[in-house]
Parts: C-alpha cells; sequence; structure tokens
C-alpha cells in the first residue's frame, strides 16, 4: 500500500470502520427482523436508523474531504480546483438523492 | 412461529432477504474501501449506492404494509384505522429524513 | 366545481392554503436574500427551511390520501386496491428523491 | 451596499433569482390545485417537483459557496479554514434531511 496515496482519515480509519461495522449488523439486524416475521413498520424503523447511520458516516468523510483533498485542490488553484468543487457537489447530489 | 402473526411478506421473505444480504455486503464493501485507501468520492458513491438499496427495500415494505395491514385496518375503519394510517405516515415522514 | 370530485381535504383546504401560502412567502423570502446579497450558508438554511415545509404539506395530504382515497380503493379490493398503493407508493418514493 | 460583501454569486444573481421566482410559480401553482379540488397525488408530484427545483437552487449555491468562500478560507487556513469547513457539512447536513 506504500505508493497508494494515504488519505486524511487514515488518522481516521479505525474510528470510520467501527461506525460502518456497526452499519453491518443494522442490516443483519434487519435481516432477522425479516426472518423472525416482525411488524413491517418495526422494520422500516430500523431501516430508517441505517440510512441515518450512513448518512452520518458519509457527511463525516464529507467534512473531511472538504478540509483536506477539495482545500488541497483550491489552495492551488485553477481547473483542478473547480473540477474537485463540483466532483464534491455532484457527490453531496447524490446523497441527498439517495 | 404459529403464534407469532405471519405477515404479507412471509410469501416475499426470501427475495427480501437476498435483497438484504445485498445491502450488507455493500457496506462490508464500503469498509474493504476505508481499508484499503480508496478516494473520498469513491466511498461517498458507495454509501449513496448503499443508502438506495436500502431504500428500494424500504419501499417495497411499504407497499405492502399499505396494501395489507393499513388496508385491513381501513376496512375495519374506526380508530385502528385512523391509528394505522397515522402510524405509515410517521414511518414515511421517517424514511424522508433519514 | 360541482362535477367535479371533492376530495377530503376541501374541509381542511384554508389550513392548507395557509400553509402553502407561507411558504411562498419564505421562497420571496429567499429571492430577497440573493437580492440583498445575504451570506451563502444563511440562504441554504432558508432553502431548507421551506424544503420542511413543502415536506410538512406533503405528508399531511399522503396521510388523507392514505386514510381515505387509498382506504376507499382497498375496501372495494381487487385492482383498483392494487393500483392506488402502487400510485401512492410511487409518490411516496418520488418525495423521498426530491 | 457597498459596506455589504458582495459575493460570488452576484455575478449570477438574475439567474438564480429567475430559478426562485419559478419555484414561487410553482408553488402558486399548488395552491390553485388545492383551490380547484385536484387529485391528491398530482398535488404531491408538484410538491417534489417545487422541492426538487429549491434542491438544485441549493447545490448550485453550494458549489458556489464551496469554491469562493470555503477555498478562500481554505487558503487561509487555520481555524477559520476548519469552522468554515463545518459550517458547511452542517448547511449539507440539513439540506438531506429537510
Amino acid at each position: 500500500m506504500d505508493e497508494k496515496t494515504e488519505y486524511w482519515y487514515s488518522t481516521d480509519r479505525d474510528a470510520l470502520l467501527k461506525r460502518l461495522r456497526r452499519v453491518e449488523g443494522q442490516v443483519r439486524g434487519i435481516q432477522r427482523m425479516v426472518d423472525e416475521d416482525e411488524y413491517c413498520i418495526d422494520i422500516l424503523t430500523q431501516i430508517s436508523a441505517a440510512n441515518k447511520a450512513l448518512r452520518a458516516v458519509a457527511l463525516h468523510l464529507l467534512e473531511g474531504h472538504l478540509g483536506h483533498c477539495v482545500a488541497d485542490a483550491t489552495a492551488a488553484g485553477g481547473e483542478t480546483a473547480e473540477a474537485k468543487v463540483k466532483e464534491a457537489t455532484e457527490a453531496i447530489g447524490r446523497l441527498m438523492k439517495s
């Protein structure tokens, strides 16, 4: 992994992975509810909770991306900066629709 | 399971579980991306995809719930019907915000 | 309007129109902020507030629709019921993505 | 307005105002539908459309904000940069939930 770029979140990796494993656990919990004939609304409530947790991870990643990757690009200026801002805005647009 | 209510989705269970296992796989894939220092935007794109998949499962469950549980309650009428409709609308509200 | 169907919300019309006029006012307020060079984040905050208000109107309409139009159709049963439930679920899907 | 900061969107003002006036027109159109007893689903469809239009304006403002206000702050570095990125991320979070 040495020739790979190490991103800002490498110092944050364990915390990020922990949150993502919790989301994985939530999704498995939803599977169990379906398996054990739980009431639809209760399952929907857990799906909202898993969505919310994923969203929180996305916002955390976004904040770091804006403060590091986008900031570095905008400091360099020019077309790279514009492309980086556009790319981030498009990712935000996808998150809003998902 | 005989004293447990068997909901409308029991005939749909395998398909639902298959979709939820796919979401579980997507979340594990996101963990791998974080573990392997993938670019933030690519991770965000996968989070949007996992959210979208969860949303599709939620809409499927909602359609069944409206067509079975809520329909039965509204056929019976009275307070149960109102409560069931309110409950479904609140679940939709949570999904919209999540 | 006599040959027109009068929907459940006719008894609710004034309250609905009042809320929608308030949203209209919020959108005009956002125009004023743009006109008067207000800070981007403050404008974004007002856009979120207008979105939220529109969402609340949508949820109110949805609850009434489920409790009246969909309930009547599911009481009648058959294909109309299924079509009505599908139609409502698709509207919910659009709201979630918007 | 001379002591007021003139933001990046001043060159974009007319286009932004035009889009916001269109949203205002959409909201008035929804009022007319309620006034004229239109079918709930058709009204919900128009609410989704108005929400979507507002979202597009928000994303446009966000892209400009990231490329100008946040970029200037991150170029300056330090606490202002962090605060600006945090502020933008919180605005994105509000938009996602609205």
